[in-house]
């Protein structure tokens, strides 16, 4: 249940970018022409009704302006890639901890020996190749965007070295940032959970996962103050003795003398502390839906 | 007028990101509170409206899900103030090599002898420390994106050190991006034109700047490859012999049979070859002006 | 024993670095003085012998040439020490893996119920914040390189931007990979190692950690191909029903056929599969206490 | 004169960086050889033997350690790669600030009509395309420097990300930094310098370019306030009135009074105002020389 209130995130995550995207695309995707010196002089008085004509036929939209050495909209397009590939970087991390051998609540990729993931020099190991090279996709299209930014300062109606790494840098930024995108896919798309070292991993903790329902309960008796310092105090017993914070909660004075045994028992149950965790899912699973689905680019 | 069109340009560029910066402001600056899961569980069935409840309060928009560890609102921020830095950059770039010692068409600054751009060593050198400035802040700006980028891809519900890294990039983001459009204000404020030295620059091509007219009127008779090779041809005699092109155009035997003296200067009429530039230059004022003054912030 | 190599490893890397930057600093701290042009021109038939007093009056080399607009010295020391950033961010990543809750072999910070590392929401939890700040610091440094590299791209004699972004960028490079040092020697002074449940993390394996040593000793009866095979299966059939691998390797028909019971308790006897180890550990720690303790800067 | 004593500037600046390249050559290309955890375990006791060896083969160093996770050295190859990306847009920077049309003081690239710098919309401009190549290859050079940076901080033995991304990076850095070193070479192969033009531009400063000779001759007499403050004022007439600052500077009483005629003669004699640029010139020229010719790589 924890990890699906991860992944209605990681779902939330994606379908907001996916949507500005969609924004970004028709605002920036704009003919340009406008001539040596960015006045369509060489078309008389025919300029502008040629450059709408162009973009017409092109299927782009029509700039106010020339925007030759004006390079804001591939900035645009720069930071909007680059805010996936980071996106992107983010679920393929949290897929990766997820996949170490010492956690091991999932992991990735062809299930069988010769699977992608093996180690060459460790044949036990899984490794989550899908994850790692999503986050070297994503390292890489981020490195592009201060490139393509910088390269936004161009001079006069003609750059000396800005446009021309835009012609090697917006490729890159595009081919490493939709490898992201399939590589996190390919990711999520094999990804198998482990519930059951899901639970163990939780039970590592000695129930002190449940330290903030505890002071949650205890608050309206004793103050936020002293509720933390109580907390605090039994979390370090419980963590000392490797006891469950339950038990050690139940034998604390202090605690008993304003929880009862049943109040108690409510704020361990794990099951009820899921919060708007439900509410949070269904949103995430709503508004994927309600993207309307994409005609091809013409 | 040359330079009349350009700042029409950094007019069009300095709204459009304007008009994008006040979009994204309403886009990202959304409340954030999960509690310590991201599930709002220690407020029970309350968390959604507590959420709604502080959101309100603090005149910022409610977000579907908690994000804490999400941070593509924050990369939005960055990108968004990447590209506003380096038009900023690209500005000052072009008032910087307008200011050059050789060039001379605009100067910027204190005209006085204290005046903040007087060079140290070089009384007479006028330097550009509005636009320098501004470049500097520009280039300082563009080098917190890629940081605060990287710093979206955080792990799990908690980061370590993306998040951390965050709060030093993301005030520099905005102190340096800031300090780029103030320096470009600046530098605005007091530009100077040299008129003059505009046109006596402009004569230097020996009418060299004329040669796409020339091209453009002898397409239809010569067809476009060999109007090309013809230009190219006098453009190169014109520079060779420091003779300005409309007399080398004149004793040119191709050209002279396809354009009457009339024909030609028609084409070598400077005034005449302006193109939309007036359009753009009302289209640039009239979009500056359509922006609605905001109200300040809360 | 596993993470005393890594220590090694870390005292290793950590004594490369401070070497190369004592080197670093003999290079590149040279005097700069050139009059307004970089001629020295202003000081008449004296200038060399000017250059040459300064430089001793400050300490500082003499350069063949004067190199006001030359930064190749910055961007050595830009480089070296977004080298050291880098380095800090390793080892500060280890520290963080292995403090996670469900790795715990170490821990840093104060003990007490004070400790910097007290997480506010959740009161059981010991976060790196020594490591996690460290990692920070690396990210802000490593983003200040590539400013730095681009300022070297510095117009003629005096630059318009480049330099004046260097007065930003060279003092936050210093502050930030000087905060990385601190917060690493920090997180490595506070250092407590869980022996216990290091082991208890390597029994999590089944033995699957000695697959690459049973490869070895199948090597030479099966060659490479088919021992990496064998080493294959057993090791799925140990993590499937999740036995131990020595016990699956002992009911191997094949494995049985060539490695005899005492041939393959050698083979799972993990402290003599510890191959250089030590030889490396002595080394790390003979060439950092080689390391002339350096005179104080003048 | 003044651009021998740039190129002098230049040529030192790719001494000193080819110098530091071979150095970082042999202290960077080591043998990696370590196992699946870097133990060198699988070998047995002759792992250091069978390191050596190895490296002997492969014409390599020897490491004092396996270095698998620890980037360092790769991390060196990136900084001084990306210094000499940073040079070398520092040259063409030079380059194409020299040859735009108002400076016109150099020119590169094929002369005739199909030269590569030919623009296609204006067959008057000779664009200078070597020196723009190399500002773009310079640009995405320094580009992957963070990149592989931040790529050494690797996760354990065994990175999730950052050595996948340095499979990308390091290629891209070596190619985009020998282009830039490759286009410089082709700009400077085909250099042609107008020494007329370049002595029109030093005329158009109405001998302002002497302001700092006046200032050095007349600080002994005026103090170094005053003697500013003087030449400050005669600079400003020289050029608000357009007129030589020698004559405003003669016609001026306070100079007048402490610089005889000869005395002013000598001060703007610029022939003589050259300073040690002679000596800077021999000694760049001395140290390229001195550069023992290298082998080629095994």
């Amino acid at each position: 249940m924890r990890h699906t209130g991860k992944a209605a995130r990681w779902l939330a995550l994606s379908t907001r970018l996916a949507t500005r995207l969609r924004t970004l695309q028709q605002q920036v995707v704009v003919v340009q022409l406008g001539g040596a010196a960015g006045t369509l002089a060489a078309l008389g008085k025919e300029g502008l009704r040629v450059m709408e004509m162009l973009a017409h036929d092109l299927g782009l939209g029509v700039p106010d302006l020339p925007w030759h050495a004006e390079r804001d909209r591939i900035g645009e397009v720069a930071a909007g890639l680059g805010v996936v590939a980071g996106a992107m970087g983010k679920i393929a991390t949290d897929i990766a901890l997820l996949a170490q051998t010492e956690v091991g609540e999932v992991s990735t990729g062809a299930a069988g020996a010769g699977g992608s993931g093996r180690s060459s020099a460790m044949p036990h190991k899984r490794n989550p190749v899908e994850a790692t090279t999503a986050l070297a996709c994503s390292r890489m299209a981020i490195g592009t965007v201060p490139v393509i930014l910088g390269a936004g300062v161009q001079e006069h109606e003609r750059a000396t070295g800005g446009w021309q790494a835009e012609w090697q840098a917006v490729p890159e930024l595009f081919r490493f940032t939709s490898g992201a995108v399939q590589w996190v896919l390919r990711a999520l798309s094999s990804l198998q959970v482990d519930a059951e070292r899901m639970q163990a991993n939780l039970n590592l903790t000695h129930g002190l996962i449940m330290a903030e329902a505890l002071t949650t309960a205890l608050v309206p008796h004793l103050g936020r103050s002293e509720a933390f310092r109580a907390v605090q105090r039994v979390s370090d017993r419980a963590a000392q003795t490797r006891t469950n914070l339950r038990d050690v909660a139940a034998a604390d004075a202090q605690i008993r003398a304003v929880l009862s045994p049943q109040a108690l028992e409510r704020v361990f149950d794990v099951s009820a502390y899921l919060g708007s965790t439900d509410t949070f899912i269904d949103r995430a699973l709503a508004d994927f839906r309600s993207m309307r689905p994409q005609a091809p680019a013409r």
